[in-house]
Formats: structure tokens, C-alpha cells, sequence
């Protein structure tokens, strides 16, 4: 069986329709709920998807082969998956679209759009000398090269941006993305003249909090923090702290982990732009998941490697991060 | 005289101290007030600024040479200024980060930034889909290939999307920024598949109202249009009926002419993003304006060519338009 159980959206008809077409007698079921999830988990031998996965894991007997709608991997916190016999895959083919949502936010930023609307939802035509826009960037750090840090890279040093990269591996391609790299030991020292800093990292046991008080002191005072990656890097208590204290030109964060209540000051730190996990969302993700999903399906099919399979080693790396978003 | 008459802010001391040094004798006023810079125009030969211009004008017979702090010149609405021996130059320099605000004005719509930001206000995370990000655009129309239109069709290259551009003469350099060019006369065929649509035209008495009702209706129901040129060149009327039956991705505009009353329902039309005519404001436009009129001071004095000088012709068909904004 197909078992699929999306996070976003319900599948589509077609898709639905694709799957059992591809799926070579195996019967497609769509999980209504988590008990649902969990009763047809017995004759799993794919699970598309990652909504109820830990829930489903324990039950899943006869499954192979994990495709979670996702990128990053610190969601898939579940010992089941460590087995062998069991592939996992991830989903990064937003990459383009997050990255487009990071540099927007950078620069609405930058340009005080944040500021402009609230004004304008009051009826005002402000002073621009009260938005007080913030320098044009000239450089940039990007922590983190997967393929959402690497297509940042690219769209800045297109803008004409100088850029600094790190990364844990830092390969040849990630190295050829940024005008210089910077070691994963090393990136504390390059902050004091990036002008804009992007969080683009796994979550794992080494980059939880790693954007903390004495980080955000190293960068200019002008300075943008821009974070699409995890709520768990940035310590927001220091983030909203350093911005209360004019310490920083801006931060948006489109990753918060747990969400604020509604009455939290936070909401309204001066400089914060908040989006609410929306960084991949554009009109055609939903179509373009499911062709992504049917290619992979077919590669399972007719015995062709999958694409983007999570190695166990960082898959074992990432369970150590405790509790998942 | 030197009589300095700036808008929007006050000549620093080291400016006032560079241009009676670069002035050889000749003594720097600043204007007061409307008043004050009246008595002193019978005395001045240069005017710096042109915030009392029209009032100053009639009794400035000494007058030879105008340095406007704008770039349009439709703000120059006064005959004297078409005698030969007065110059008239203005001033394009911030075109770098005027395209930069009309590129984050779109990014910022294109993602849903001002809608997210009103949900932040009230303590709310937004589900995405009810946000509704637009699609990425790969295609942009941009009106008018002075400095700032040649800027944003270089932009937006950079980032991969293909650009049509449109401009009265069209030069050699107009053409080659654009990937293609589309004479004035046709731009209105070119609209149909056009995802973000630039207004970067000076305000002429053909320019004015030319984005209207039937301009608008060509554009793609996803387009997001971006002016930051003069308000008189959009059909504001037009474009809020669009954008209040849904025929628009959105609109972003940093000028108005007149800006709207507070009680005005213009200011909460939906996907209309406002910004107060802020588009060259960065911290350092200041002194980058002061250090380019010195330069000007200095080309005049020595009897150099001034750089931007507008030509007579231009100057007549640009007051052919009428009330100024």
C-alpha cells in the first residue's frame, strides 16, 4: 500500500489518480486522520508524506521508503527510520521560492515596508525621515549552503552583493556560490561587516541557538537578520532583546518555534517581521509537490535510486536535537 | 549669491563650508522660509534646491544656473526657467537605491509581506494559504528608461527575469538593458504577459493617466504594478477598482498627487501597498547630495560643463503638463 498523509494540502485527484497508476496494483490510501494514519500503518511499504509519522512508525511492519514533504530533516525525529531497510527522502524543490521569500523580507527590511504599512493602515503619510531606511547592503553572511543557502547566495552576488558563505562540509559547489568561505569554526569572526545575515541551516544539536547574544553583538548596528531555516537556531530572547536596544538594523523570521501566544510582546519588537511559515508557499507549490512525488514514485518502481535521500549517519545526527518542531 | 533651498533637509556645516569655499567670494544663503529666500533673489547668480522656486523666480534677474535635488523636472514648472542664460541640472543621483525600493515594494507583495505584517499587529499567525503568495514572477514590463527605469530593468536581469522595456527615444543604451524594447507606441500590446509592470516615466502631459482602466484590464490577474515615479501618471481611481475586484496580484506606489485625506478609503485598498514617497531616502542621501551639488559648484566655477543639464525642449513639453506636484 501507498499510504499518504501530506502535511499542507490534501492531494489532488490527479495525483491520486497518478499514484495508482504508478503504483503497479498497490492500492493508494489517503489517511482521513491520525487513527486512520495509524490503522492502515500495518501495510505501509511507502508513506508519502509526514503528518502522523511518528505516530505510524511503531506499526509500519512492511515499510521501505519515506518521502516527507519537507526539506529540512530535524522534523523526521522517529529511531524506525535508522533502519536499514527503510529509505528516506526529502523534499527541496522550494528551494527557489524560499529563497526569493528571504531576500523579500530583507530587503522590505531595509526599505522599512514593515513600518510604511503599519502607518498606512492608520491612514498616515509619513515623514520618510521617521521610517528611517537602513544603508543598501554591500555584504552578506549566509549560514548554512544546502540549496536554499546556495540560491541565496546566488540572487545576492547577482545584485552585486559580496558574500560570505558557511557551511559544516563546504564543497567544491558551495564553496563557488560565495565570494569567500568561511569555516563552520570561523563564521563568528566574519560578522562584523555583514550587512545582512541569512539563516538558511539544519537544525541539529550544533546549530540550535546558534544565533544567540554574543553573535548578534559581532554585526553592525545596522545589521538585518533574516531566519527561513528553524526557530530553534535563533535565540529569540536575545534577538528581541538586541532590537528592543537598537542593537541591530532588523530581523524577520519566518520560522518560530513554539509560536508566540497572541498577547506575547514579541509580536511587536520594534524591526521584527514575522511570516508565518510561509516561505514556501506560492500558487503552484501544491502541483509542483505531487509531480516531484510521482517522479520519485516512479524511480521506486522501476528500481531507480531515489532522489534526495537522507543518509543514516545525518539522519542519527539529527535525532539528537530532541524535541522536533 | 549662492542661495541654497533645499526640501528636504537642512545643508550640513561642512557643506555650507565647502560651497563658500568653492564659491570664490561670492557669499551662501540658506533660505529661512519662503520669505526670506524672496528678499534674497534679486542677489542670486546660483540657486541650490528648488523648494521656493516658483516664488523666487520672477524677481531672480541675476539668476544663471538652477540645481534642482530632484531627479523629474516636472517639479519645474516656471517659465523663467526657458530663458538661454539660465542652466538648469538636476539631479539623478540616487537611482541605485530608488530601483532597490521598487524592486522590495514588489518582492514585498509578491510574498505577502504587508498582509503578514498586519496579522503580526494583531498578534496573529496566519495560516499561509490564506495569505496567498503570488506566483515568482519571469516576466516584467518596466515604463520609462531614464537612470531608475535602466536600474531596475538591470535588476531584475540579474535575477533572472526577462524584461521588455519602454521609453520615448530608445536609445542604443535603453535597448541593451532590456531584453527586448518596445516603442512607446506599442507598449500597451506588450502587457499581456507581463507579471510586474515598473512605472519609472517622468510625468509629461503624455505620461499622465497612462496607466489607466484599459491598461490595467491588459495586465495578467496576478500582475503586481510598482510606481515610483509621479502620481499623476496612475489612474488611482482605476487602479483601486481593480485592485477591489481582485484583477490585480497588487499594486505598490511610493507617489500621489494628491495624497489621499486620512479618512480615505484609498489607504485600506486591498493589496495596495503605500510608501511615503521615501524611495530615495537612505541614510547616507544626504551627504551624497551635498558632495554631487559641490561637484556641480565646482564644474560651474571653473567654467566645466555641469553634468544633467536639462535641455530647453524637454523643459517646455515637461510644463506643458500643468499643476506640478
Amino acid at each position: 500500500m501507498i499510504l499518504v498523509m501530506y502535511s499542507n494540502f490534501l492531494p489532488s485527484d490527479r495525483h491520486k489518480a497518478a499514484l495508482a497508476d504508478l503504483g503497479r496494483g498497490r492500492m493508494v490510501h489517503v489517511a482521513q486522520d491520525e487513527a486512520d494514519a495509524v490503522a492502515h500503518a500495518p501495510h505501509a511499504e511507502i508513506i508519502l508524506g509526514h503528518r502522523y509519522l511518528r505516530q505510524v512508525l511503531p506499526r509500519a511492519q512492511r515499510l521501505r521508503w519515506v518521502q516527507s514533504t519537507a526539506g529540512g530533516i530535524d522534523i523526521l525525529q522517529a529511531p524506525e527510520l535508522l533502519q536499514q531497510q527503510i529509505s528516506v527522502s526529502r523534499n527541496p524543490i522550494h528551494s527557489a521560492v524560499i529563497a526569493q521569500h528571504a531576500l523579500a523580507m530583507a530587503w522590505a527590511l531595509l526599505r522599512r515596508i514593515p513600518e510604511a504599512t503599519l502607518f498606512q493602515a492608520k491612514g498616515k503619510w509619513a515623514a520618510p525621515s521617521l521610517l528611517l531606511p537602513l544603508p543598501l547592503p554591500r555584504t552578506a553572511h549566509v549560514m548554512g549552503l544546502g540549496e536554499i543557502g546556495k540560491e541565496i547566495c546566488r540572487l545576492l552576488r547577482a545584485l552585486g552583493i559580496k558574500v560570505r558563505g558557511t557551511a559544516r562540509s563546504g564543497s567544491l559547489e558551495q564553496r563557488a556560490v560565495c565570494d569567500e568561505f568561511i569555516p563552520f569554526d570561523d563564521w563568528r569572526c566574519a560578522l562584523g561587516d555583514s550587512d545582512l545575515c541569512f539563516i538558511a541551516l539544519p537544525l541539529t544539536s550544533t546549530t540550535r541557538g546558534i544565533m544567540g547574544a554574543a553573535e548578534i553583538e559581532q554585526l553592525p548596528p545596522h545589521a538585518v537578520i533574516v531566519n527561513i531555516a528553524r526557530g530553534q537556531i535563533m535565540d529569540m530572547h536575545a534577538l528581541t532583546t538586541a532590537l528592543r536596544a537598537g542593537k541591530l538594523g532588523g530581523a524577520a523570521v519566518d520560522v518560530f518555534d513554539p509560536i508566540p501566544a497572541s498577547d506575547s510582546s514579541l509580536w511587536h519588537t520594534p524591526h521584527l517581521l514575522i511570516t508565518p511559515k510561509m516561505s514556501s508557499y506560492h500558487p503552484g507549490m501544491q502541483e509542483q509537490t505531487e509531480l516531484f512525488i510521482e517522479k520519485q514514485v516512479a524511480r521506486y518502481m522501476q528500481g531507480e535510486p531515489l532522489l534526495h535521500v537522507v543518509d543514516k549517519d545525518t539522519l542519527r545526527d539529527s535525532m539528537c536535537v530532541g524535541n522536533p518542531a
